[in-house]
């Protein structure tokens, strides 16, 4: 094979690497897997499982088949990196609306739309990748525990903050009651929203309106 | 009064009759076409749609291969000809359910517990071919049209049946409020039963509190 210029320039940029001690390499590895991970997201957001192949991710993301291999076993542990990437971010932004410490001494009928918009708006805002993660979690174990657990751990950081105005609530047990509007309101959110089905979001009710009926459900159940 | 065991197998007799594609002139020919859609259907429940082979299907019915391909073209169509019994079934008992005077003059307080618990029982009861059907409706334009097209009847009749009670209700707009209590409701029903989804019924709340928790709700936001 002839050497090309583009191997020459790999060549030096190995050669320095390994006179720096490669930290530019990883530095530009890291962004290698970044725009795999990236394309990868895409695919699946816009074409599913069956669409996300190996040959799509490395037209779209410029990184070579090759090197993806390098990488990935394969198209599987290729979704479980970007599972791992949407759970982290979904993670952090769950932590950052539900610190404890913003919500302190708010009282119910506030805390109510406040919080459980922002639940709304995350799930609305990560539907077309999650949609496609439980789609494939029925296939996939390691896509479902992965799932699973970051759903418990959200309900957990949000049980806590819920139970902050437990005394407000006139539903006995008071726990269960917070608990049950918790689920009752992520199960609207996602059936509005198309999970686990072939739709995306209803055109009869607009998100706005279905927020607030959510809300008022919410309040009248807690407080009825 | 809530549909038994018994109107289902006489509805089902019903539409296996009616339903068979080309009106089989043998009596014999009609027992071998309900023999093969009752595999499809249990092999569908059981293993979902990659389960799904005409292989199995003709071990478990005792009807030739050959046979079987000289009434469907291959298992896209079988899946929706079971469908096509699913709904019939499904819409049988919920015409039933639904019957309008049944419930004439039945105030809302009773009217949500009677009519939303045969709601969530036959969801139930047919949940575990309805989420095989779901699934595969990602994949499938003719299963998510035919689902479509069942559920927004379904949404109608019941939505009859609600308005009955609309005078009683207190939150405005009275018909919108009504409609979106049956959206909530089923919202929370799929979810718990595990549609579009690798879960089954979650195991942190009973059935029979789920139902009882949803009946609370609605009631409580109807009239609140």
């Amino acid at each position: 094979m002839p050497t090309t210029p583009s191997d020459i320039a790999a060549i030096s940029q190995a050669v320095s690497d390994a006179v720096t001690r490669r930290p530019p390499q990883q530095a530009r590895s890291r962004r290698s897997q970044a725009k795999v991970l990236a394309a990868a997201r895409r695919l699946l957001e816009e074409e599913g499982y069956e669409g996300l192949t190996l040959q799509k991710v490395s037209r779209q993301s410029g990184v070579s088949i090759g090197s993806i291999y390098g990488r990935f076993t394969g198209k599987d542990e290729l979704m479980h990196a970007v599972q791992a990437v949407v759970m982290e971010e979904l993670g952090l932004a769950h932590r950052s609306l539900l610190d404890p410490s913003r919500w302190t001494g708010v009282p119910l009928r506030q805390l109510v739309p406040q919080l459980f918009d922002g639940f709304a708006d995350l799930l609305r805002q990560f539907a077309p990748i999650l949609r496609q993660m439980m789609l494939r979690a029925t296939q996939d174990a390691e896509i479902s525990r992965v799932g699973t657990e970051a759903y418990q751990s959200f309900i957990t950081q949000a049980m806590a903050v819920l139970m902050q105005c437990e005394g407000e609530v006139r539903r006995e047990p008071r726990d269960e009651a917070l608990r049950f509007a918790l689920f009752a309101a992520f199960s609207i959110y996602r059936n509005h929203l198309g999970f686990g089905s072939d739709k995306g979001e209803m055109p009869d009710i607009e998100w706005a309106a279905l927020k607030r009926q959510t809300n008022d459900m919410v309040i009248s159940y807690l407080l009825g």
